[in-house]
């Protein structure tokens, strides 16, 4: 979902009045931010606090190339890595995963071993259906074993975009949720729904309920779900003893544009880059009788702080022994409080971009190749900002492109390279990146082999249901990421 | 101003507590329209309830091109047209405009003989500063005279960007409405300020506040300022029996950006040209008591409405011996009722596009000349959408270039001309279209002649001050319209 779908962020059919209300009862984040223009690097991020580049889940097969977890990765999150759910168990939390996981599906990366006590979704994204002979169709787990396949037993229709998952998602949340309460016990419930992912999906009661078409369907689904879910919260009486917090992991993918694409308001591009377009989301806090309702934050903001935010709420600290990207956002939700912190912008390997305070420095700038965009694949449709949505990869270290985010939120009109103000702002953008490099101890790169062998053709359970497939021999590869 | 340029919009920075606050309190209209992607032509539609090609306000010099009213055009608003306020005073209201006219300024235009009362502001716009030879300073009137000029005795310091004007236009705005509350007669005001158009300009208090540099302050200042106008009408305790509408006369000019230039959101575009982002204005209407809080409305809504509505309010009826453009939109606001009305998006004596329900169709596409854009002259600075936004005036009346604005507000992505979508939608607009030019009679342009022998050399009232300028020789010839 991107920053631009949500009425309050001036999406023009205004087709979300729960996550609306849910900001007129807490606090919007103007500017908060995605650890990456892609799912799995942001969601290990968010799990564990740290940027892609030092928890693993990047690529070094080719510079600055967004990388994620298809059913091929070999890799998968670093058992050495420390997740929000393990931490978060010692504070006597029952965590939860409701949705995609997408850090990696073989057995040593399943979530249940990494924190999780319950888990309902499947380990990569919704593609299909397969044909069960090149590639097996993803499956849905419960817990430790899968339960059925996408497409099989959990149906997509492609044709009408009518999928039931949603529905599904939402009834194990609030299942979840009272089955907590009943118990008495802290719950962390991580709910990862995924319908606004192509192919993108609703369900019967909302199919053509949108003006949006299919996609805004699936917003307005979602939005639903969240107020049910709030709801619930206040039905039980523990909406004043739940922290929750909405947003997104990447920017809205433009290239799914126009049937399953999103908005990302007035920012440049979308997913797979590093323009504001990719990695500015849409963020909600809500906490009632603690959050000042109605409340507009422009803290800078990461999806790595609710790592250490959600520690701080359980009155834990964050792990010492590594470095931890996250800060604790309580005081810029509680007091109205601005910390002072850096946002950077991460292609894979590469540091492409960084912002500090309103100013954003580009050391590289790149949309996709020639090559691809020759093809039709265009994350910036209908926007073309010369020597900015570039499509060679284009070096700046030495002299970066700077955009004034108020004045152009749009990154349409570099600053001049002889202004004072540019020279003031690059003086202190140019300690902030000369420390943040000096300190960076990248992770091992989990992203750089695929291999059809590890595809989900045998998850654990398959016997039960008679859905186990035979792999393929091993044959290992580097995985081929082309933008 | 542009419809991005209000918090409640989407735009990033939510500078504008006041406007947001008007629409909690009233009502949002997200698909709200200006006559004409410029100020002249819109605010005649505005006070005449009638397209500038039936008034008058447009050209017959070249082929779909922007037209105003600078201080050498010798036309100006018909002595034939009727006026809101000449109609208003029949139903016993005092009207006062303050800020900027634009509908002629030589003395048959004046606005106290087209049924305004007292006036306090200028014929044009800001330009200058001037040198009295070659072209005079724009003068300041208050009702039959002038009082002083711009950047003579109306600083304004372009370096700085400082300037007191919308300080003295609330003032005016506050003590007109204490004038007539005390006099217990209804009133009509038109609060025509103008610090968002090029040059921008704030006062000293606002200066340097925003985040998104000058334009933002001037867009803080006007904020501020309507809040200090609701309150005023709560304070004397008549907002129950006042109506207030908020809009704005075109979409912002994307050309005076980053420095001087707005938020048009995600729509294509802005000031000048016919796509969303030149016409598509931000709109609250506030009338507590009546209309309920928060409420958002999905009509389509046009600034020519405002004279029907106004019209309805006052217990009159529109003119029945012509063409009426607007309707009144008091069911829609007060009941939230959805009427169904084409919109047509004018540019000089050319329909370029109409919007009927989600779709607009195209029937002429042009952002600028080609010879323009080399110079530099850019109406949708970093969009480029093929084919849409053409450099030379394209022809499309046989097969209409068609958007769904709910699924595309972006404008980028026209439909299959082979579409059962395509031809079902083209089907319904083509009767709309049919309709429309049949029944068109179109007004004598008032805007073809320019002479500088016309311009404001000597504005009654100018001997008492020694500002009396003498006129060139009568020259007349067509104007230059380049857009």
């Amino acid at each position: 979902m991107g920053w631009g779908d949500l009425g309050v962020f001036g999406e023009p059919s205004k087709e979300t009045p729960n996550l609306d209300q849910m900001a007129s009862e807490g606090m919007l984040f103007l500017d908060f931010y995605t650890a990456n223009p892609l799912c799995s690097p942001s969601r290990a991020a968010l799990l564990t606090g740290r940027l892609p580049v030092r928890n693993g889940f990047y690529t070094t097969n080719g510079h600055a190339r967004n990388a994620y977890t298809p059913q091929d990765i070999v890799g998968g999150i670093p058992d050495s890595e420390l997740l929000l759910p393990e931490l978060l168990k010692k504070a006597g939390y029952i965590n939860k995963i409701i949705g995609k996981w997408h850090l990696g599906h073989r057995p040593q990366f399943h979530p249940l071993k990494h924190g999780f006590d319950e888990w309902f979704g499947s380990p990569n994204c919704h593609f299909g259906p397969f044909d069960n002979q090149a590639l097996p169709n993803i499956p849905v787990y419960r817990d430790w074993e899968m339960i059925g396949r996408y497409y099989e037993d959990f149906k997509i229709d492609l044709k009408t975009g009518e999928a039931n998952l949603t529905q599904i998602y939402l009834q194990e949340a609030l299942d979840f949720i009272s089955k907590q309460q009943t118990s008495q016990q802290p719950f962390f419930l991580y709910w990862a729904i995924d319908a606004t992912h192509a192919p993108v999906y609703a369900s019967k009661y909302f199919l053509g309920t949108s003006q949006r078409g299919l996609y805004g369907d699936a917003v307005r689904e979602i939005d639903d779900s969240i107020g049910k879910i709030l709801k619930h919260l206040q039905k039980l009486g523990i909406s004043e003893n739940t922290f929750v917090f909405f947003t997104s992991d990447n920017g809205a993918a433009l290239i799914s544009a126009p049937k399953q694409g999103g908005s990302n308001g007035r920012f440049l591009c979308g997913k797979q880059t590093t323009f504001e377009g990719g990695m500015r989301e849409p963020a909600i806090a809500w906490w009632p009788g603690h959050i000042p309702a109605g409340g507009v934050s422009h803290q800078l903001g990461n999806v790595m702080d609710l790592f250490t935010t959600s520690l701080s709420l359980a009155g834990l600290q964050p792990p010492s022994d590594r470095q931890i990207d996250g800060i604790d956002l309580l005081p810029a939700i509680l007091q109205g409080k601005l910390i002072d912190r850096p946002i950077f912008y991460y292609r894979g390997n590469e540091m492409m971009a960084v912002r500090v305070g309103l100013y954003k420095a580009h050391y590289w700038t790149w949309s996709n190749s020639w090559e691809e965009y020759s093809k039709g694949i265009d994350f910036c449709p209908g926007q073309n900002v010369s020597g900015v949505t570039t499509h060679t990869q284009e070096e700046h270290t030495t002299l970066p492109l700077l955009f004034h985010l108020g004045r152009d939120p749009g990154e349409k009109y570099p600053l001049s390279f002889a202004s004072d103000e540019y020279q003031r702002a690059m003086e202190q953008i140019s300690v902030v990146v000369q420390q943040h490099k000096v300190t960076m101890v990248p992770g091992e790169p989990q992203l750089n082999v695929c291999d059809k062998a590890v595809m989900n053709w045998s998850p654990p359970g398959c016997e039960k249901l008679g859905k186990c497939l035979k792999p393929p021999k091993s044959d290992p590869k580097k995985c081929f990421w082309p933008h």
